[in-house]
């Protein structure tokens, strides 16, 4: 038997920040949730996009030409190969898809390990 | 300048069932919404796992294992070939995820257009 994977109850199940959790896999991408607030690091990734798409609060993903900014509902795919920044003044929840493997600080040796849920 | 999407915005912009719209493109992949009511044909993807989130209202996804339920904040990823038949009594929104390209009937002789938000 399938199930759907609720994301609110997924949300409920951890609470440290800028630490993806992988809830689904499609076509060879891990679909993640993450909290963040605060800063993040400066990067970029050479081989893939950057899909957000934000579930609750307020992200922005600051990036060399201007800031992006997104609410619930909001999405945005940073173009492969493009700088940002993310920044949540407060908790916010994310949605996140990127090909699996892919270290989520652009560099595998400060990249946060994959955690499935 | 980079602006994010906003999927209620989309939705706004068009009223008709079973024709996904695409908001943005991400690693060779459509992202799309799309706005369902009553019963879709029995189909498989040969080539691609098939991503759904229910943005709002409620949606089966019969599969011959039995159905799976999606509330909104509910995601299910059908298998790549995996038969499946998406259902909704009533009018919901969902985003989608595929590869461009792929006709949403799984043939390209039934599928809707491509069609650009």
């Amino acid at each position: 038997m399938h199930h759907a994977i609720n994301l609110r109850d997924k949300l409920r199940q951890f609470d440290d920040r800028w630490s993806p959790r992988t809830v689904a896999t499609f076509n060879g991408h891990d679909v993640m949730i993450v909290k963040v607030e605060g800063e993040f690091t400066w990067h970029h990734h050479d081989d893939t996009d950057d899909f957000f798409l934000v579930l609750d609060g307020h992200l922005t993903i600051r990036m060399r030409e201007g800031d992006v900014e997104l609410g619930p509902g909001d999405l945005f795919v940073v173009p492969v190969g493009a700088e940002h920044q993310p920044f949540a003044e407060h908790e916010a929840h994310v949605l996140l898809i990127e090909p699996t493997g892919t270290p989520n600080s652009g560099d595998p040796a400060t990249a946060a390990p994959r955690i499935e849920l």
